[in-house]
Order: structure tokens, then sequence, then C-alpha cells
């Protein structure tokens, strides 16, 4: 695999201002290098509304920068060309009405090259503008939000062009991954870990960056409960699938139901029966689908159906958090974007006994069983950017852990994403509880 | 109002088999009671899917105790129509595709007259059932089962009966009724009430009937809190709509601020504004605002939009309970359809004065913040009607307290209603927290 | 079939006020002898938004006078309610937007005996008009167009009144009527009959009255064609089935293959095929497919779908008017809503020997090869209703000669019907041309 | 303008092998040339289903030699990717099920480079083929036909493409064009122009290539008619425009005031309102309206209101090509691709005073008052590719004369351009008649 991505970790609460603009320019950098092994034809395609082009989330990141920190705080800032306010607004109502997000695959000016121009004019803004003012804790605080958002835009980058590129019937490969794991079939059993209930603590009381969404922390009483001490793998959801469980409406949340039905839901998303064999579309191609790696690409509606089926359930995110928190796990034993793997790769043995429950970060993010709610006493990001996170709280659920496609550096225990409960283009799996 | 309802309690875990059949009795009857005002033109009309026809709900509670007991419980029992089956099947995936629900009102046969002589046919099945066996559980069960499910469509018959007739420009009156409130301006400002904090108990725990959703019993952790002493009224709702607020994306969430563009909101649902001055639609009429009533015909995006607004909150569902529990408050406190006034009334300073937080039970159902999720170790209802209340638990938020078209002796301190954040067609209101 | 009507023909072209006021009344009447087996329910129901409830058709038709007349001529005229005009108006923007044509059968009030005394109402109102200004040519043209446009109404309660019950799964019947044919499936093989081109005129040029789109008359040059000497009949339609040709594009129009697959159509609307066996819905219930009766309930994309399929094509409108007056043809030989079968009914041997071309009138309505459009010189009517015909000139056929529910002193010659040719639900059928 | 266009007419009915060679070529070349201004990424977009990507159409066309010819007549050819023929078949359902076409700029690959290179393939096996089976006469027509096809979507190249950059709030210019006319108001005032009836021939009899929608030729007879002696002006339809046209009901055909209600159109496609002044985007950006122009982007629905608010109508297709016939036309007048204007220009004094008639060549496709439907006697192409035109022949209009964007050796005076009533991006504009 050709992506050069390090292992190195950002600093996630710089401290100076040299570190501030280290932080900066990797992050900007890394974008950049997810980019790389794309046509310019790939930069565009926008397969579904969700799924926006790269070139999209490139010049969006950019503007993140112009439209919070360069405009408020830079005098002598101006802009390349003030329709890209409203090109590249993706949600903030505040700062005028956004492009509608079904056209950002209709629009083909700027270009790839203008876009990256575009990047490198805010680069060299945003640079001299935190070497020529290290005190101002606004730009800051602002300028590690904005990497903190390029990181999330980061993975989207992937998910979607998984999805742009998966819809071609030619199946193009984004590049040569690694063999995603090894064909061993050969991965022990689920079993369930017990842990004891009673009051707990969830959110974040760190010092570094977090989103408002982790915080205020919050006292929750849990009951005993155990969870699974790994992924449901691909081979367990083929017995889901193979017993007809698309088929048998006790196993589906009613809109599940509707939903499977009127898409025509038969598997994951990405997965291909051809000729009576499985195949699943990875960033490297179609392959042969591997029994012994995690499931991805499944729905809330299927995570939880394949939960039921199982006579199981889900876990809530303060189970999961409570788990990584008492076992004291750290994102280090993931397999985040940074391991070039671009895909969830199966444990083994080993992997278990060192580590007791293994996966619960990165591989792919896991649907808990909990709405995407605020926190008591939650207050919304000041700084003009109120829209970020409390928006969206309404009819989603919690996604804990990350993905493979993840940076390291931006996942936390505390970390909280979220997607409407038919989503299956994220790297989304499943966890089981009981 | 001729609506002959009476005030007395049914009894909702009768002891005896007389009890039983006695219960069953008078919530049939109730049934029809509701109807009598009807027209038979009234009787069909579905003016959106989710309002069904008035024949509709008359059909389908009867074709309940057909499904679930007489087919298999009764051996003698010969169903009317084998069609029913499928005509009055509302979501029951397990008895047999139903029919479409969107045309539920293009079927004109069975009539009107034959649905009421179908009810009949039931009754005398069930209660010759019940006389013959009374030692039966599952019939038992079942059968207070029916009769809460009968009861909920009671209040359906009410809410969907004025959505069909309130999108008619002559806006007629499902009957004439008391006028809701005098027109008194004079309520006391909302004053908000504290409470501490800590572990408590939400859930049912009594003997008589509950829901499956209601348990089990739940230790939870609550934060020191405080809640409104009354409803939002009317007058503060027009604050909010004159301060233009369906104009300021701040206020709303990103799918409610959708919803409302995309459908023109611009006041809660059944009001109009005729040559510059606001009425609402009510059972018994067009009538002008009555500004001291509590604002009701209101979604969970306005209601949550409205709280931000005033800088306040939604209470969660076990901050609710907690209050009504800790307040030891009963229904009969409330305003629920044996008042007869079939729509919300204004409180007054005496009221509140007494009670110390007025309007928690009856009047309107109250917006939680709180998503509609299984309570821990959740299990559905067994005697195959699984299909009851799990199968809705994503993407809607729950309410408590009743309305004033709900049977008093159907509402319980732990009883959880549950609609998508869209919905407005139900008599839903808004209470304060912080 | 309990239906009152007679064969006895109306005065389409009224000499005195007498005429006209009897010729008035007895339309009038007509309308109400076929509401007349309805049930108040049935009056109510509009299962998709083209078929009308018949309630209001029955007010609609009062309402033009109204609309038309009453309002302009007489100045006692007092509407019953002002909303009616709001309700009751199909599409003419000039008197106002009209109610929202889906939500016809969402309306409850005014109930039908209210509609009736509306009726009635406008009947008091129009024979004391005619009776007091019997000079007025203005109100004479206009109630002769009223009539007319009534007559339209009258089969279009029958179409309407067959879909709504048609989609009921008990299949009620409107009546009982004749059985529609005998059963024989001895009736010959289709000939062609040859006629030679020319110069030839076409339209409308009596005294009675004709509508604006048959005017004025045009001079045309045919060249020499050929026409089937019946309708094609079920049977000769099933064997286009049989030979799957639903399933092969190549018959099919672009618009039409869309249209089949996007709707299922594997055969024509109110045919079931139930065990392996056929039927086809009437407005006498369901009844097994008679074979040798003419095909009826296509769209023109099936209607030109099976013409290609045999070799053949549609005749245009002018070839059929030709053929109507060289043969000079007269109505009376046609199956009309007066001749009480409801239904197409089979042709035979003797028949064919007569007429040398049977079916031309009545049974089904022929879809023409020809785009509805005006005739060169063609102007829309004058007195304030000239959004009658003319703004449907675009994307719709021709059909010529009524159906079976066509009034008989309503059809003519030169009459132009024309719908979308996705239309089934009227008595649409098939002859061919070569 | 750096289009190098040359005025050059290729050999519409080749005699020769290298005659058919050369213009195979000179056809090939000139779509590269049309495309050469694009940016890699201006190929992909599609910003509405009917606007296909620029790479798409350079593909489809090479596809259309593979699929009707290669595959049958050359036994050495290999297709160059299997998936070429789903990803490239426009709607030819007897070759497959073609890729959904609203999903053609969702495929980023094959590249445009790919693309390019497969022109090229396809040209050495065509070029190859032609030279070694010079008396196979199926191969002949259908290479003719192969080369009229390439130039039909030569032209949608164009009026697609503006359609897709012309939604960039950016207005990106296709490429620098010559200012379109001079800016002269000083036309003349509409005549019209006599001609008499009688019978008339329509259809093509020539011994070159024609469609076989053009066929057979047949007698027409035409009442007196006249005919506007110029197109309708910008300034013309601006005086449309500002008597509030677009909303008042009664000079829109219905469909029509749906579709301007629904999409909301108040002035022709590419008219934008800028400040209170009338700018449109031309293929060399916005500029501010020309008065003198012919309109263009409008619909039949536009065009047919403008001829009723003028008290006129639109000319029939036999009375159009009637007019061409006794003036004796010839195409050379027109404005067509060739003249590198790239949209319609003003007529003069001069112009008038010569011809009588003017701009009935080229400019802009005029939309004809009659459907477009198969001439008596009509037969579908032979050899495999009878989809060509039959299957589209309902619910459409014709539109006669070519546009700005034809080729010039493409047009003739029997050509029949069809679109549905309701399209407005193609160079469609306004004759008169009366």
């Amino acid at each position: 695999m050709n992506l050069l991505l390090d292992q190195e970790i950002a600093i996630s609460n710089p401290q100076s201002t040299e570190e501030l603009v280290e932080q900066y320019k990797r992050i900007r950098e890394r974008t950049e290098v997810l980019a790389k092994p794309l046509a310019t034809e790939d930069y565009m395609i926008q397969a579904m509304t969700n799924a926006s082009p790269t070139k999209w989330h490139l010049a969006h990141v950019s503007w993140f920068f112009e439209a919070f920190i360069l405009k408020d705080f830079e005098d002598k800032y101006k802009p390349v060309n003030e329709l890209y306010n409203y090109l590249f607004n993706s949600y903030y109502q505040d700062v005028g009405i956004p492009f509608p997000r079904a056209h950002r695959g209709d629009v083909s000016r700027p270009t790839v090259k203008e876009v990256y121009d575009f990047r490198n004019y805010i680069n060299d803004y945003m640079i001299s503008l935190l070497d020529s003012k290290p005190t101002n804790d606004s730009i800051k605080i602002l300028t590690i939000l904005g990497g903190n958002h390029e990181q999330q835009h980061q993975e989207l980058i992937m998910t979607d062009i998984k999805y742009n590129l998966g819809i071609n019937p030619m199946f193009p490969k984004y590049t040569d991954i690694d063999a995603a794991s090894p064909r061993s079939p050969d991965i022990p059993e689920m079993e369930f870990v017990k842990f004891d209930g009673g009051l707990t603590e969830i959110g974040y009381t760190g010092e570094g960056f977090a989103f408002d969404n982790e915080m205020p922390v919050r006292k929750v009483y849990l009951n005993t409960y155990k969870i699974g001490n790994r992924l449901v793998t691909n081979a367990e959801y083929l017995g889901f699938i193979e017993s007809d469980a698309y088929s048998n409406s006790k196993y589906w949340l009613s809109e599940g139901w509707d939903k499977i039905r009127n898409e025509n839901w038969t598997a994951p998303l990405h997965w291909h029966n051809i000729s009576g064999e499985w195949y699943s579309y990875t960033l490297g191609g179609l392959q042969k689908l591997n029994l012994s790696e995690p499931v991805t690409h499944v729905s809330y509606y299927e995570a939880d159906a394949f939960a039921k089926w199982s006579g199981k359930r889900l876990p809530t995110e303060e189970e999961w958090e409570n788990t990584v928190k008492i076992l004291d796990l750290q994102p280090e034993t993931g397999n985040f974007i940074e391991s070039n793997h671009l895909h969830p790769t199966a444990t083994s043995f080993e992997e278990i006994e060192e580590h007791k429950i293994v996966q619960l970060y990165g591989d792919v993010w896991e649907w808990s069983a909990s709405a995407y709610l605020p926190y008591p006493g939650f207050s919304v990001l000041a700084e003009g950017i109120s829209e970020y996170n409390g928006k969206f709280m309404s009819s989603q659920f919690v996604l804990r852990g990350g993905s493979c496609v993840t940076p390291i550096d931006h996942i936390r225990r505390t970390y909280r994403n979220f997607w409407h409960p038919d989503t299956r283009f994220q790297f989304s799996g499943i966890r089981l509880a009981k």
C-alpha cells in the first residue's frame, strides 16, 4: 500500500504555538496524502447525496478555517472567491444558505487544481496568523477544532470514496491495500465478559480537546452487564443471512423492516454475490469475503436484528465506555488508518488472551443501543459554531470506538460518533452484549 | 356536550371474571359512544396516512380480539369474513401482510353498519369465552391487553377525527363541547420547582396491567433539576412565533429546520390566521385562540425549539416520572376525556397553590427529551403479540402524562407514549425544565 | 339490473324552452339514478387522485350551473355555502383556486344528504331561470353545455366507482348486472375492410350541440386504409399476454415500457389471476373472464403494443371518423349505458353480417393513433368557460366511439374523448387498422 | 472563439469507400474538437438526469459502432472491456439492460483518457473494416447511421455542457465565443407571410441519408396559413414576462401551468435577474440579455403560452416544411455550429429583405404545434436498431430547423427533432403563425 501514513501521534493538546502550527500542518498534509491515489475524475463523484466528492471535502475543510477564523481574526484576509462561502459551506445556516448538498458533484469549477491552490492559500494565512497572534486563545481553540473537524472529514473522504467507487460495475480500487487479514478461519468463539453495575462516570474530563457532545461528565447507574470479547464476524453474519433473517419480520424494528424491503437489502452494503460466491468490495477492490473479519457496512437496523436473532442485544454507550475505562484500554491497540489496512482485520487467540476484550478500538464503529442525545447540562460550542454537534440530536444512534479509517489521534474513550439508523456506508459493525 | 362519558374508573386489574367481563363491556361501549356524534361520511375519511378512519379503528380493535384470542382459544369461532384479517390488521406481520395503511379510507365495504355488526359478533364470542373458561390466564391477560389496546385507539379516534375534519375548509365540529376554558388571561407566571438528584427508581412495579415498555423497573441517577410548575400557554407560544423564531435556524434541530421549511410550518397544527386574528380548530369547531390554554399540536421539533428560545430545555422522562412520584400526584387531578372538554384547559392561581405543579396529568402529552428505547432487561410481550411495542424503538421520543382525550383509567405515572418528532396531530404540548 | 334507464333519446338540440327544461330535468335525474345503488360509504371513496368520489361528482356538476349561469344571470341567487365554490370547482382557475383534487375523498361534509339538497336547490333556481328568461341565448347555450358536462360526469361516476370499489379485496358489486354477454366463444375471425383514401372532411357541421374541440370542420387527405371489422377480444389479448409480451421491450413505446415495469402491469386493469384462472372485476362483481368480450381497461401503451405484436397498427381518428361516415352508422347500434349491461358485450356472426363493421359505437372507447390537438382554426368556447377543452391539448391521445357507460345521446361521429396514454380506468379498448 | 470548426460540408451520401471513411473520420474528429475546451472535471458532471456527462457522450457514440457494427461484422473484434456494453448503452433494451441513466455522472472510471483510448480503438477497427469490406451495404448503411447518430450527440454535448456548467453559481464559460450578435435593438417588426393551402407533400424523398421518422413521404392538405417572417425575440418575450403572463393561467396548457408553478419558472432557462437586470448564461459565460436575439431555452408550454398571449399560434410541422419547400431555402443561410457563435443571433432589415422569411434554419429549434407521431406507413429502421426513433412516439412535440449547435450537414427540410413539452435545455425557440 502506497499511502505514506505514519503511526506517530499528533499532539492533540498542543502547548506552544510551534506545536499548534506543527499539528495544523500535519493534519492538513495528511488529508492530501489520502487524496493522492485518486484520478482527477474520482475527485468529482457523488453517487448519493450523503457521499460528497473528495474535491468538496478538500475545499470544505479549508473553508472552515476561512469562515470561522480568518474572516474574524485576520484583517488582511481576502477570500479567493466570494462564492466559495456558498459552495463549500456544509450546513452552517448562520454563515449563509449552503449550496444544495445533492449537487456538490455537479460543480466542476473550481477544478481540483484550484482547490489545492485554495488549500495552500488558506495554509499560508493560517500559519502566518498563528505566528502573529500567539496569545489569542480563541484562535488557538478554533484552530484545534478545525483540525479535529478536518480529521472527521479524513474519515469521510475514505468512506465516501469507497461508496462512490463501489457503485461502479468495474469496481475500481482506491489503492492497493495490504491483504486485510490472513485467511484464518480459526478465530475463537465469542465469549461474554461480565462487569458489575453500580454508579460510574461517563464523559470527558481531560485537559485536551474534546467535542461539546462528550461533556459535561455525568454520573450514571449501570446494571450488571456482559459484553462480547470480540466483534461479530462475517462468518457469524452469514449465518444470520442464511437463516433467512432478512425475510423474517420478527427480528426487525418496524422502520428497519420497511427499509430492507423498500431497498431490497439482503446483505451488508458492498457485499456482492457473484455466481453463488460472496465477495466484498474493499478499498483495494473486489475481494472474496473473508469470514474471519469483523462484519462491516451494516445499519443499526441490521445490527439490532442480528443481536435479536442471536438472543443478545447491543451494548449501551455507557456500557461501552465503562468497559474501556475499567480495562484501561488505549487506542494504540486498534486498527486505525495509520495501520494502512483500510479494512477491518480478524482477531486471533493470542490477541484475545492478551487483552481479554479486543477490537474495542478501531476496525469498525460499534453501533450502541443509545440514541444520540445531549448529556445533562450540555451546552453548545461557543465561538459562533454552535451548529457543530447539537443540532443533530434527534433520530440518530451513537457509535463508539473508531474504525480502520479513523485517525488514531482523533479517537477517545469518550468519543461519540452518530448516524441515522439506516446508515451503511460508514465502517460500522456489531458488538454484542447481554 | 353530548358524549355520555362517566368519571367512574374502570377496574384496571380485575380480580374476578365478572369484573373482567364488566371492564370489557364498558371499554367496548365507550368506543361506540365516542363514534356516536359522527355522520356516516365522517367514519370514512383518512386525510393523511397516519389518521385512520373511525370505521377502521372500530373494526381493528375488534379484529385484535379475533386474531389474538378467539382464533386461538375458541374452537367454535368462525370469522365473519376471512378478508377482515387482511383489512383490519394494523401492522402485525406475523398474522399476515396487512392491507396498505394509506388505503384504509378507500374501503367502503364493510359499511359502518357491518362494522358495528362485527363488533357485536366479537362481543358475543368474547363474553361467552370469558364465561366458559374463567381460569385460563392467557385469555385473561390478552383480554386485559385488548382492552388497553382499545383505549389507545379511543384516543386515536379522537385525534384522527380531529385531523380528518380539520382539513375541511368548512371546519365541521365533531360535537358541541364545553367552552374549553374560561377566557381568563390571568394565569400565573411560570415558576420552576427544584428537585434534588440522586438515585431513584423508574418503571412499573404494581400488580395491575402495564405495558412491556414500562418494565422492568430500573435504577437511574438524576442530577438536581428544576421543572416548570405548569404547561406552556398559547400566549407564551405566540411570543415565540412573533419573535420570528420559525425563520431563525439557531433554535432548531437540523431535521426540524428541514421539516418546517419543507412543510411551511409557521404555527402549531390546527392554528389558522384569519385576517390577522388567530383561531384554532377544536373538536367543537373553529374558535378564537384562547391565550391561557396550554399550547397543543406541536411537534417535538417545535417543543425543543421553544425550549431553546426560552433558554430552557425539555425534561427527561425520568425527571418527569420522578417529579410525579415525589409529589405523589394522581390522575384524578387531570383533564382527561371523562372531563368532556376534549381540549386542554387553562390552569389558575388556586390550582397551582393547591398542587404546586399542575397539568402533569391530562390536558396534553408532554414531549420529553428522551428517545423511546427499551429499559435494561426489556423483553417483549409473550403470547404471540411480540410486535406490540418493541419494534417501534427507533427515531421516536417519549411523551408523558396523557391528554384531554385519554381515558383516565388508561394512564399511569410510568406510562410511556411515543411518537416521531415531527408528529403534530396528537394533543402534544410543552413543559419546560432547566 | 335495477337501474331504471330508458332508451329514449334526449333532445340534444332543444327547440323550445319546454324542451330545454325537460332535457335539463332528465339529465339531472339520470345522474341520481346512477348513484342510487350506492351505500353512503361508497359515495365517499377516492382510491386514486383521478377517481373522484361520487359525492363530489354530484356536487361538481351542480356547481357548474352555479358558477357559469346562476351567478351571472340570476340576481336573486345566493350560494348555499360560499365554500362550495372552492370545494366543487374542478380545474377552472379563472373561478378561483380549486380545492386540491387528491383530497376530494377526505371531505365528509357536506354530507351526501346535503349534496342532494344542493342539487335540488340548483334545480329550483335553474328551472325558474329558464322559465323566466326564455329568450336569453347565453343561458340556453350554457344550459346545454352544462347538460353535456353532466353527461360526461355520468360516465365518470361509473368508471370512478368501478375503480374505487375494485381496489377493495372484497370486490363489492355496484349492482347486479345482466350477464354481460352470452358465454359464446364462437365469434368470427377479425377481418379488415378496405377504404379508399383521398380528401375527406372531418369535424362537426350539424346544428345541435358539439364541443369546441370537434370544430371547425377540416379537410384531410387520407391514404387508403384497412380497418378491423370488430374490436379485439379478451381471447386475443390473452394471446398477447401468454406470448410474454409484457416482458418484451420491442413491442412497447419507451414511456410504456417504463410504466409497465414501474407499476408491475402484466394484464389489463381489473383483471385478477386467482389460482391460475383469469377473472375480471365488473360493476356486477368479480366474474370469470369472458373470452368473447372486447378487451377493456387497457392503456394506449398496451393498445399500441398489442397492435405492434399483431403486425398491425391503431387507426387514426380521421380514419375512424371517415369509416363511420362512409358506413353511415348511427349510435343506436351500440351498447351504451341505456343497454343496462355496464360492460362491453361480445359480437356475433349475425351482427357482423348485418353491419359489416361492428362495435364502432359503444362497448369501449377506441384508442386512436392521434394525439389530442386542436383542429386548424380551433377557438375555445366563449362565455367564460374557455378552460373547458383546449387547455388539455398536450400529451394525450384521442379515443372515439363511446363506451358501455356513455349516455347514448351524448355521443357523435365527431366526438373526441381524450386521455393520457397511461389511462386504464376508463372503458378503453382496441380496434386494429393497417 | 477557439473551436476550429469548418464550414465545409461533409458528404452526407458518400459514393465511395474513401468518401465514407473520410466522412467517418471527420465526424469523429469534430466530436473531439467540441470537447477540447473542457477541463477533465467538466467531462464528468451530470446536473440533471437528462444532461449526460461529455465523457459519457464520447464513449456512447463509440459504443454504437461496437454494438451495431463491429460485434456483428468484424470477427476479430474484441471489446476493450465487456462492461462498456453495460455502461455506455443508452436505451437499447435489445442489447442488454443499460446502466441507470441518472448515475452516468457517478462513474469516474474509465477515465477521460481511457475513453479517448476507447475512441481510437474503435476508429482503428472501423476504418480497417470499411477498407476490408467495401461492398457490404449493411456496414455502409450502419456507418452512415452511426455518423448521423454521433452528430446528434455533438449537439447534445453542447446543450448538456451548457446545462451542467450553467448550474454552477460561478457561471464558468465553455469557451470564449464571438459576441453572439451586435447589440442592435433595431430589428424590424414581425410580419406574417401568407401561403396558400391545398395538397402538398411532406417527408423525405432524396437519395441520401434520412431518418426513418421522416418517411414515407405523405400527402397532406393544408389550409391557407400565415407564418412569421422571423423568430420571436428576447424583447418580445420580455413583454410577455412583464405582462405577468407567468401568473395568469389563461394562457397556459394545464400541464404547463402545473409545471411553471411546481418548478417556479418565471423566465426561460438560463435567464438570471441580478439586481433588477436580466442576464443570460451563454456558452461564453453570463452576458447581459441581448434584446434583439431570438428567445431560446423555452419549453413548448412557454412557446404555446406566448403564442396565445400574442393572439397567434405555433405553426404545424407541415406548415413549416411547406414554407421552406416553397421558398426553396437551403441550410447555408442558417446560424449553425460551424458559424462558431454557439448562440442564436439577431436578424436584420437586410437579411429579411433578402430572404423574405429568416431564421428558419439554425439559431433555435422551432417548436411546432405537431405531436411527434409516425407518418402513415412508417416502419422502423431495419438492421437491429429498431429502437432508434419509433419508440419515442408519445407525449412529445416536433421541433424543426436546427439550432446554433447543430452541425450544418446534419439538418434537412424534412428533419424532425422531438422533445417532451417541458424541455428547456435545448436551444428551442418560437416562430408564430396564424
